[in-house]
């Protein structure tokens, strides 16, 4: 075990028997331990003079890790730096994203273009084109995801290695293998302390990746102090527990050989369970600071970095010091990466003779392109009769489903509720597993059943999503209160413009009678705020082939469709899709209107009726379909003007039984919760909050009166 | 082990040696087993038939809990049916909450007031004042906190017992026990996936609470189908390795006196560890569809009730019997709570005698008052210098936090970054533990670490708030973005109106190299649409003391106060604290305006400053600092628009770098962000985005041009 009270103690450790290890072609025989000193010498002391240089940024994570970084890029790892985005590469995430720096170090010392040595040195400098952000980004070469809110990271690559199973499954056959590369995660003791990283553990034990390796840097040391402080579990025991092999790695901080071998029976190509590898390492080893939790997040200090130098024997003047041994070290890596990369095209080459329409399938797939005909297999029209919007949802994407297989639909245990599963679906599962009840499953399975665990399911659609863009494209599926629970991992799909489709249904008070908490009135605002995101509320079937159309065809990030639980009635005739692309259109017109009144989704019929009722008052409405914020935005002023028309004077009022926050953007006053739900059957719920139809246009006519009297002033938005 | 298959094969099971057992005090030896026999089919009969009645509900889960709920009402839990609130009570708590009729059944049957049988047969009636609503709520007797989100309950009861450990610690002595309550929790299969749960049952064990017991209804059945379809963990092994001791209950259809002797060991005064009980169950046993999905949340069917009644043999064709038996078994329930409340009181009586001021100081806490002095420890005026305003944080609550008990402060894992520690603060963490690092903790500890677990951090808060409202004050804290990792248990808390106070820091792009991942853009959206959240962003420490004055006088719901975490200009004589309580207030005023800069929280000063540059171009400007939506609405009208004056043809501007969504309300056009953030150090971020002085003097004076020139429409908010 490594002395923890050590300061300088395992600067001088010896790697032990590393010459001895003869029979894993990694390691070569002849390298000398001393160089491999050298170079563990020369990590640490590069990562502490860049936290140095601007005094800011995470040095402890990243020096306590440098055995792991030696092993991981030198020897075991899969990839090619001049080609960081070859298809079969090993898939590496760091989910402590805090300690970037030992990425994009090892990014640097592996050959990686665009990491240059003035790029490195960017580490927190004012340059906005900086590669080296605070926490790594997957716009990056060699980041594959944008990891750093805790615990997301681990759920990603639970995602890229579903990815990769899955397309093995589908398309490897006898001899070729052209998918078959690894995933390789660290996590920190907050991924271990993190819901979603706990969620994720679970699922992916259940799911017996044996093409996962996750490396725990057992540094037992937090922001606040040692992790005993907070967490006194048997790591490795819930580990176990949870289906996974476990190795321990007792010299983390030195012992690179031993880190190899363990991550060698990681790639054991007979795997059937993933790998956790625990390895005790020292945060910030070699520093007066070894051990401590100040080592997390601030620089060592100028004294404490001249006296590791010194220890070291260097000179302790010199920074930013790269020994011509420690760049020979790394030197090989871009040429073998080369090789893997023409030993695959090789493969692939020879599988699409073997193989023609499979590759060509795949092929596709890589290149992010769907059949041509997928809108066709949306249906032009539907049923008149009311419909949920969840049933509208399965009968425009059933066939979509079940003939495109790039789509991967997963929920969150509510398939009975959630409407999408289509004609002979498969369900992604171990094959060795029998469930005592439902189908057995495979890797080739398309539809996964996420379990009760949101928050993964989103985090794994990003993995999936970021594995090799376009060759998934993961639909996700929930109650739309629950998309809070997963909102995190929604977000960094967003932040990452990642296309994961989310499908969120029992969308408004007309859940019933689950009552307040299953009864979204704030969530959306969290939607349409949230940057890239495509949030849309379609009103009826027609609306829903709409939002469809709009999601696939998005580029910039993640969709949601937000669906009913409860039947909804059918404009035809005056809804359209088309009209959904736009974000917002005139779905009933007025020449000489006395008002606008905007509705949306579920409740998008309420604004008929009540247009109805007010013409027996002599007040003209004319109503607007707003099912999208973010697409509306995108529209021309002069459209954005012809559809709301509050330019020329005429107020408008929203329906929605949501939170009003957001449409006062748009509209005068509103009829919205003002308020949460209450646990009422379906039928009763709108009438309790007032939006009965004959209510909702007294409201209107009372509005409209204080409008022309002036009694409301410009810009004061009337709850209604 | 229970026959998974068997349909009615329970009804006629035994009670084995149910009458054998003399030495447990509570299951009284004259019970008849054929009693407990009849109590069962008739509980799992009521069930069915008000499934059964409106055709909706949960009944599977209730009906294979019968046994359960006869151990805990009639034989384990420490109540009082006509004293629900009584402080000393066992705390129950139903995290699987969709199960919510096992509850009302039970309070029913042990005889609580509010729970007649009228209200019990009003469940998913259209009764808007029905006490069973889909899934208990905090309002009604008997109800400790509102479930059904799933996890949230277990997470909550984790914080009913530190509750109760912590109040035990502090004001127990010798031969007066006036605080021993047991928390007793029940959860089901999505409990033990979701990760809230997770982190709950790894911090619950990490902090020892032998207090707590957690019943574990494994009915292996999720609303997919078998668990094992995504979920095949070792259960036990993980709750193990958590720190739990384990007792599984293999006949938990029938074998009362098994879950009373397991139960009876949860309550053990001498316990050092939560206990889980592992109680296998059969989801809607006795019926055709037992151990099924579809038994899980649709009614059972009127032919299979019958079937169900028939092989009890009871006559089919009656619905809603309960046997005078059934009745009487029930009966004493209600005086055996009463002459526990009764020897309650005497022990009270007894130690306020003999610690006069310790029994004061508890029964102010248990009032829900705070010392009349509060207001005095806030400081009235703060140090002139820039200060960030998570220090100003700390300034304002040191002496509040120190000197008032009633306050528990926590964080998840962010001690050093939000400044939220006290003189000689102690640590809530089990007095046996000694960490690596760090103060050693006992239960009187009112400074929790939660770990690097917001989610169950915000969740144990609701629940140490709702122990008995006012007897304690959680504090949580992390930085603002994490709040979304929080917001399912911050919702929840505004939801059932519980005094919770969170402290997020780092709430804005000046969080700086962070990067986006970090830095706060669309979250204030969400928090300003949530219902009864007082979500507070104050702009210096002057307003720092007001956020706190009006988070601790908010009755209707949880507070948030925002802050930052670089420092800010102090506005020394131009901010008011007592302005933060009316939600926005005139900073500076300007008669002739031709704008009103709207201005808030870490970017306060900008407007301050804009204001100066604009002058300088002879335009007048008058700035409004805008710290709470909320508390502005519930200003007068008439104070709105002294605040704003829109109404007189001011155009109102807004900065601040989040997403605009939501100030559409209260201004005409916004310098705000228009996506994600940056990783860029806190000097430089500003400037990337635009947030340079004369740039946006500049863009508000092109606007001011297109305003007057009537390029700009009513309504139209302008993103400038």
């Amino acid at each position: 075990m490594p002395n923890i009270d050590g300061t300088t103690a395992y600067g001088e450790a010896t790697v032990n028997g590393l010459l001895a290890k003869e029979e894993k072609p990694t390691v070569p025989a002849q390298t000398n331990k001393d160089d491999i000193q050298l170079v563990l010498q020369s990590f640490r002391l590069l990562i502490a003079d860049l936290c140095q240089q601007f005094g800011m940024g995470h040095p402890g994570s990243a020096i306590g890790m440098a055995a792991i970084g030696v092993a991981l890029w030198k020897y075991v790892m899969r990839y090619a730096p001049h080609q960081p985005d070859w298809f079969n590469r090993d898939r590496f995430l760091l989910s402590n994203g805090h300690a970037c720096l030992f990425q994009y170090a090892n990014l640097y010392l592996s050959g990686y273009k665009a990491m240059t040595w003035e790029q490195l040195l960017s580490y927190h400098s004012e340059r906005p084109d900086s590669l080296c952000p605070g926490h790594p980004e997957i716009e990056h070469e060699g980041i594959e995801l944008t990891t750093g809110p805790l615990g997301q990271g681990i759920a990603n690559a639970v995602g890229l290695a579903i990815a990769s199973k899955h397309l093995s499954a589908t398309f490897n056959r006898p001899g070729y293998e052209v998918v078959n590369n690894h995933t390789w995660c660290m996590v920190g003791d907050a991924c271990m302390q993190e819901g979603v990283g706990c969620e994720a553990f679970s699922y992916a034990g259940h799911l017996k990746l044996g093409n996962l390796t996750v490396i725990y840097d057992n540094n037992q040391i937090s922001c606040d102090g040692s992790v005993d402080l907070t967490n006194t579990e048997d790591v490795n025991k819930k580990m176990e527990a949870c289906g996974w092999e476990i190795i321990n790695i007792h010299d983390g901080v030195n012992d690179v050989e031993a880190i190899v071998a363990a991550l060698e029976q990681g790639r054991a190509p007979e795997r059937d369970r993933p790998l956790f590898i625990n390895i005790r390492t020292i945060i910030g080893v070699g520093s007066a600071v070894a051990g401590q939790a100040v080592a997390h997040g601030v620089p060592l200090g100028e004294d404490n970095v001249k006296a590791m130098k010194k220890a070291y024997g260097w000179n302790e003047e010199e920074k930013f010091i790269i020994p011509g041994k420690v760049k020979d070290f790394y030197a090989d890596l871009p040429q073998r990466g080369e090789k893997l990369v023409q030993e695959w095209k090789h493969l692939v080459t020879a599988y699409s003779k073997e193989h023609p329409e499979l590759a060509k399938t795949l092929k596709d797939r890589m290149a992010g392109k769907l059949p041509d005909n997928w809108e066709s297999l949306i249906p032009t029209s539907y049923p008149s009769d009311p419909t949920p919007s969840r049933k509208s949802n399965n009968l425009t994407v059933a066939r979509l489903l079940a003939e495109i297989p790039t789509f991967m639909v997963g929920t969150a245990d509510l398939t009975p509720s959630v409407n999408l599963t289509y004609k002979d679906y498969e369900i992604f599962n171990p094959p060795s597993l029998k469930p005592m009840s439902g189908k057995q499953g495979s890797y080739k399975g398309r539809y996964i059943h996420y379990g009760i665990r949101e928050h993964v399911m989103a985090a794994i659609a990003n993995g999936l999503a970021a594995f090799s863009p376009g060759t998934i494209i993961p639909i996700t599926s929930s109650f739309f209160m629950f998309y809070l629970y997963a909102a995190p991992a929604v977000r960094m799909g967003a932040l990452q413009k990642l296309k994961v489709i989310h499908i969120a249904t029992h969308d408004s008070i007309g859940a019933g009678e689950d009552g307040p908490t299953h009864q979204p009135v704030e969530l959306a605002a969290l939607y349409r705020a949230m940057p890239n995101m495509e949030y849309i509320r379609p009103g009826d079937s027609e609306e829903v082939a709409g939002a469809w159309k709009a999601a696939i065809e998005y580029q910039g990030g993640p969709s949601m469709i937000s669906v009913s639980r409860h039947a909804i009635p059918q404009l035809q005739g005056l809804t359209k899709r088309s009209g959904v692309l736009k974000g917002a259109y005139v779905l009933q017109e007025e020449k000489d209107a006395d008002v606008t009144l905007i509705s949306v989704g579920a409740e998008l019929s309420f604004a008929v009726k009540v247009k109805d009722e007010l013409e027996k008052h002599s007040i003209m409405a004319r109503i607007v379909s707003f099912p999208s914020h973010r697409l509306f935005r995108e529209q021309s002023l002069e459209y954005q003007r012809r559809v709301l028309r509050r330019n020329e004077g005429v107020p408008a009022i929203v329906i929605e039984p949501y939170m009003s926050l957001g449409w006062e953007r748009y509209a005068d006053a509103g009829i919205n919760m003002k308020g949460y739900g209450h646990s009422l059957p379906g039928k009763y719920i709108y009438d309790h909050f007032g939006f009965e139809i004959t209510k909702m246009a007294t409201r209107v006519r009372t509005f409209l009166g204080d409008w022309k009297d002036g009694n409301v002033g410009r810009g004061e938005f009337v709850e209604l």
